[in-house]
């Protein structure tokens, strides 16, 4: 098993590298748990499923605190056929096989319990459950999900949009990448967070 | 068949909305056979497949202009089940069933002839085949393809990361979206390209 996330943070700022930089440290928590490195497109983050939506919850709210109009992009993964084992991916829970309607209904049940950050963001995002062939079945499952977690915006093309509270939306996110798609499956997801757009 | 793009433009710049709407210009040539939507996140394009491309890089190359480092993000996808037919969506060639080996051969023709535009670009991009059980192998073709492209830059987890001209950059993307995977099939790509970066 292998999952991780490569993630990007665009400050729409002249001073974008202060900002990148002083956010990183959000994930200063999560250094002993993942394995963390940076390039000039994108900052790995590989480790257990379930620390990634968290962790780039703290880098996203870090750059958003400054006020500025900020954006983070990432690729996530878990379960990729192309990548090696690696311990430092192990769940922390062992999920149980469960029926969609059992998964929708454990999703809603974590985002009504998430953490209010007082930000509020706006979000899209695309789930690729990899290999199945009734994977749209999975992404169907998620989007009912999606519409009673308190958090959807409205179905766009390619993607489904959230907005609320930073919280829940990223509660929401965590859910649909680890309770749709193949247990021990490959499923990939491809995220966009904004904050403080002024359009938004 | 459907097909087309939700692309977000992301100028490291206080002077990001301007940048933004000086570079939609560039989509003009495009509005004719396509679809443009703007929202707070993302433009939607909706066209031919073989215009996603071509579309993106001169929006990309009109920020890029600037000299500000910038980033484009997009999610381009053909043949989702979920979406419905579209008539502007029809492609301009219809392509051949073909073996993986004259697919890559073919791609790696098309990037040679692709237009130099003086830009240097980086990229970094995922190909997801969906519904296939041998998608893996229709992945593997592709980066066997991206390794003679030309225009290859390194592995890295979860994606691929491309470095040279706009042009032969966008070309090989371009090719990887539409030789790559079942042909009439659910192919989705998530992509970063970024221009003027400080540490590129």
């Amino acid at each position: 098993m292998y999952s991780g996330a490569q993630l990007s943070l665009y400050p729409m700022s002249d001073d974008y590298v202060g900002i990148i930089l002083e956010s990183l440290h959000a994930l200063d928590p999560y250094r002993s748990q993942c394995r963390i490195e940076t390039d000039d497109l994108s900052t790995l983050v590989v480790g257990p499923p379930e620390q990634l939506f968290p962790a780039m919850r703290d880098l996203f709210l870090g750059a958003a605190a400054t006020g500025c109009h900020c954006v983070l992009s990432a690729t996530v993964s878990r379960g990729c056929p192309g990548e090696p084992d690696d311990a430092i991916c192990t769940p922390r829970t062992v999920p149980r096989p469960q029926s969609l309607e059992t998964r929708i209904a454990g999703a809603i049940r974590a985002v009504a319990k998430a953490e209010r950050t007082g930000r509020p963001v706006a979000a899209q995002f695309s789930l690729y459950p990899l290999g199945p062939d009734d994977y749209m079945d999975e992404i169907y499952g998620c989007i009912a999900f999606l519409k009673d977690s308190g958090v959807y915006g409205i179905a766009k093309n390619f993607c489904t949009k959230l907005r609320g509270d930073a919280g829940p939306v990223f509660a929401a996110l965590n859910e649909s990448f680890l309770s749709f798609g193949p247990l021990d499956g490959h499923v990939a997801l491809d995220l966009t967070v904004s904050a403080n757009s002024p359009t938004g």
